[in-house]
């Protein structure tokens, strides 16, 4: 029976890993490596640099492949289904990767980076994948370091207050507004800085009773590498800062990942 | 100056320490253990394996001192008040440990277990420290691997479904109401099973459109270690079945840490 680990490799700062990861990569005949594109030239490096420095050279194979493009032209209520289409090609290039590059008794893995559990599609696809029965296979899962505990633990907060609840959601639900019932939301995937919308001014969250003076943002990209950007503060002062360095660091690198936490100053409610 | 680590160790599997953990641990003269009592004591027993496997001996001390009971008999709107006079007797310990315990060009740590950035009151305690003036320090945060993240690689399933929201929240809360707007809900500190309230049939929720049969749960307990039980399945089903487990669990070791994933099942609105 073949077998797969999906290996949590953190955020970025590859002593993020921990000893159960660095086991599973020992333990793996095959990496499958999915690259996004040019732009993600360097996380691809960075994965190889984990593979260099802790598996014995010789005693694995690195499979690469392209992912395909997702329809990012799809918006609203169009985007699940864009997403869908996405993730079924995807599980076809898993589903060949695993017929054709892993044999019977091997062990393969996919590497994602931050946690398997947030944000990330592997485990959908290989349910995907199973499901559809051409190949057999057993898999687990090795938590990782999410880019959400790096950006509170490089920050030096944390992630909720005192017997209050937190939500983790994406830059396109907080364009929706500020989520009911939290002060505390982090914000993933947010290609357009939507924390703007709550800077203050322009009243477009009036309904949620945030006029954006009393949100501090702890932001921070390319979280644990050298290239690591932190800016924490009252977002309304903040807001401008975080746009310009992103803008650069965006025009530097070629790409960025970045991720925030919104917190809703209270009186103790 | 002194210095001060705040190092997450993971759930409960020794193998869930980063590599970066590991290096903080053998960069530290004195750790400081708190013991919340007897039946904790599996816990400290735990992370002073830890320190056996990773650090030299003879080139660390260990500091174990007494957490201050908890006032738990304050209840809904005492909650936070009682916490907060906690928080403070705890600052008292933790001052003078850091003041007598730890030499001025000396580096401490406090293991937190999880990730320090949820539900852990030690960032903010030594914040307090440092705010009263008497002790100077400085310090930083070692993110670990949650439960949170350990439960949901062991049901080898995701926090959040494809672009939609997670909450993080606690016992407390979820009895107030089914959070809004989000159908995915990991639930900490309850040690009241909460859950229970959602299993249907005594429309406890009926205002928010819960009524049971359309929920799904994960949860486990003792996660990563070799007590580690797993539950899933439809609400309904498996709240009793998990009452079962976790009371003769908490029987037979004194003690039970537990955390589960409610999933309410949707149309894909």
């Amino acid at each position: 029976m073949r077998k797969i680990h999906v290996i949590g490799i953190g955020a970025g700062d590859p002593d993020q890993l921990t000893l159960q990861a660095v086991k599973a990569l020992r333990g793996t005949d095959v990496f499958f490596l999915l690259d996004k594109g040019e732009v993600k030239a360097d996380l691809t490096r960075l994965r190889r640099d984990m593979l260099d420095t802790h598996v014995p050279e010789g005693t694995y194979r690195v499979v690469e492949a392209r992912d395909p493009e997702r329809d990012r032209s799809a918006g609203g209520a169009a985007y699940s289904p864009a997403v869908g289409d996405w993730r079924s090609a995807r599980a076809d290039i898993y589903e060949r990767l695993i017929a054709e590059e892993l044999g019977e008794d091997e062990t393969g893995a996919f590497l994602v980076w931050g946690d398997p559990s947030l944000y990330d599609s592997t485990l959908a696809i290989l349910e995907e994948v199973l499901e559809r029965g051409a190949v057999a296979f057993a898999y687990d899962v090795v938590p990782g370091i999410s880019s959400v505990s790096a950006l509170v633990a490089r920050h030096r907060t944390g992630l909720n207050r005192v017997a209050r609840p937190v939500q983790i959601t994406t830059g396109r639900r907080l364009a929706e507004g500020f989520p009911e019932g939290v002060d505390d939301v982090v914000v993933m995937l947010d290609a357009h800085q939507t924390f703007r919308q709550y800077a203050g001014g322009n009243g477009a969250d009036g309904a949620n009773g945030t006029d954006g003076a009393d949100i501090d943002i702890y932001w921070g990209a390319y979280l644990g590498t050298p290239d690591e950007i932190l800016v924490s503060g009252p977002l309304a002062e903040a807001a401008p800062r975080i746009e310009r360095l992103r803008a650069e660091a965006r025009e530097r690198k070629g790409w960025i990942m970045d991720t925030y936490l919104l917190r809703r100053r209270t009186s103790g409610r």
